[in-house]
């Protein structure tokens, strides 16, 4: 993990525009946002997905997606913690992009880092059938749009003040952070053309599972954590009256909820066998994370 | 232009995710600020470029690109009228979308649609060749990036109350505007197969003059037209203090550059023949029109 992680941050490093090169300041923000932190979750199970689907996966190729979908959860992390949005003034231990920056910055920032994102999918050797790699650019696009992230944050959006049931709330976390993380486990498999229909289902599955355990854990860690240990404000959706698990479970069976659908990750996982165990071990990781 | 015009309309209206399908608010955002208005400068150039390359761009092709190009050029409307950045109510003579909607709305609904265009850039039918989709990918990723049209945007926030030079105003309006103009006639070109990289340069440099000509008259229009022909707040670059080719040349040294320029549009296509009427009688329109 700590070999693909230092992968992607001197890949991005390289990668994202130089902070000398004109707009500096706007360079500047996008950098200080994609690098130096977070976990490379979605990076991870990328890889993880491009060793399931065995020996085809090109750790290049890999690298620059999971480039480009650090740029995704980047630049929706900067939009999200906007005043008009949650209003939060630290992220990854770190003043918000709006904060060290200004809001307008801010807000190109985000959008320069979608764009990019796609233009990375776009580099000749990211696949060597562009047929393949134009389908890459349509989940990712998805993943993004109205029916996958920023769909799931205006329903987010829509739900302060709101009683949800599970399923709703479930429904809701699908589509924010379900949808990118689905689309990193799918464009990882894609980097390989070894893997069939059945087995992409299976790997999809998987994916759906994990991203809904990573919110539960969120949740769980939210009320569980200090802000300092986290690098971001704990007890913000309950300051915001935002429903989470914990809210609508309760502690314990919040918790529960995350080991059930760990194994759940993991019973996926169950006919792709030895090469799926880093994906396995993302699933154990993501629920077991402390921090 | 109007039949080109209704189709984008039509086409816009069917591709647009409906107001009924979740989540909603969004949804009918993204409707609010892509349908029902706008000059569709950008899909008319596609199209003129397209016919300008001859036989091969099949209107359904122009037709999806369009789209794509209109839903790029609604988000940068969307997020430019936020209070964060212009500041603006008024927009296609109607509320702006942060005024009819939220902020919150405005700014996912600038997100969703971004996303949205390069979905539509990936559809089977756009292009026969899967490499050279990939590639109008690229281009109109590029063209809306951190060193194309969100640049821009950055490098005129950057100039609020500064003297530019005209050099340095043209490097601004080459990215704010003329990066996605410059993409439209690329893209539109490209879906035909039947211009060399020599004529793709000519519309290239077609595609230059007017993109700058363009922002020249809309500097023109803004100094004088009233609002309610317009359609949008007028005097609002005098007002928050920004260079325009008005405050830097004065009025008759502008209305002189934009008819120069319209000649320098003009001459550019000179190679191409008949075919490209089309395009000519665009940059007349374009420096030519009275709102």
């Amino acid at each position: 993990m700590a070999k693909v992680q230092a992968r992607i941050e001197s890949a991005l490093e390289r990668l994202l525009p130089a902070a000398a090169i004109a707009p500096q300041r706007l360079h500047e923000a996008m950098r200080y946002v994609v690098l130096g932190g977070g976990k490379r979750i979605r990076p991870l199970l990328a890889f993880a997905a491009g060793e399931a689907a065995g020996a085809g996966a090109d750790p290049g190729r890999l690298e620059i997606l999971g480039c480009a979908l650090e740029c995704i959860h980047a630049y929706s992390l900067v939009h999200d913690d906007l005043p008009c949005m949650d209003d939060d003034v630290l992220r990854r231990g770190k003043p918000a992009c709006h904060v060290e920056f200004d809001e307008a910055t801010a807000l190109l920032a985000g959008d320069s880092l979608q764009a990019f994102a796609f233009q990375l999918l776009t580099e000749q050797r990211l696949c060597d059938d562009p047929a393949v790699q134009v389908e890459m650019l349509k989940i990712l696009a998805v993943a993004c749009g109205s029916r996958g992230m920023a769909g799931g944050q205006a329903i987010d959006l829509a739900s302060v003040g709101q009683t949800l049931t599970l399923p709703e709330l479930e429904y809701m976390h699908i589509h924010k952070t379900g949808a990118l993380i689905r689309a990193s486990v799918a464009l990882g498999a894609r980097c390989s053309n070894a893997l069939g229909p059945a087995q992409l289902e299976h790997l999809d599955h998987y994916a759906k599972y994990v991203g809904l355990a990573f919110q539960v854990v969120d949740d769980v860690l939210d009320q569980e954590s200090s802000t300092a240990t986290l690098g971001k404000t704990v007890g913000k959706d309950a300051a915001n009256n935002k429903p989470t698990y914990v809210s609508v479970l309760g502690l314990a069976r919040a918790k529960a909820l995350a080991e059930e659908l760990r194994c759940d990750a993991h019973e996926a996982l169950a006919t792709l066998g030895g090469t799926a165990q880093r994906l396995k071990d993302l699933a154990d990781f993501i629920v077991l994370r402390k921090f």
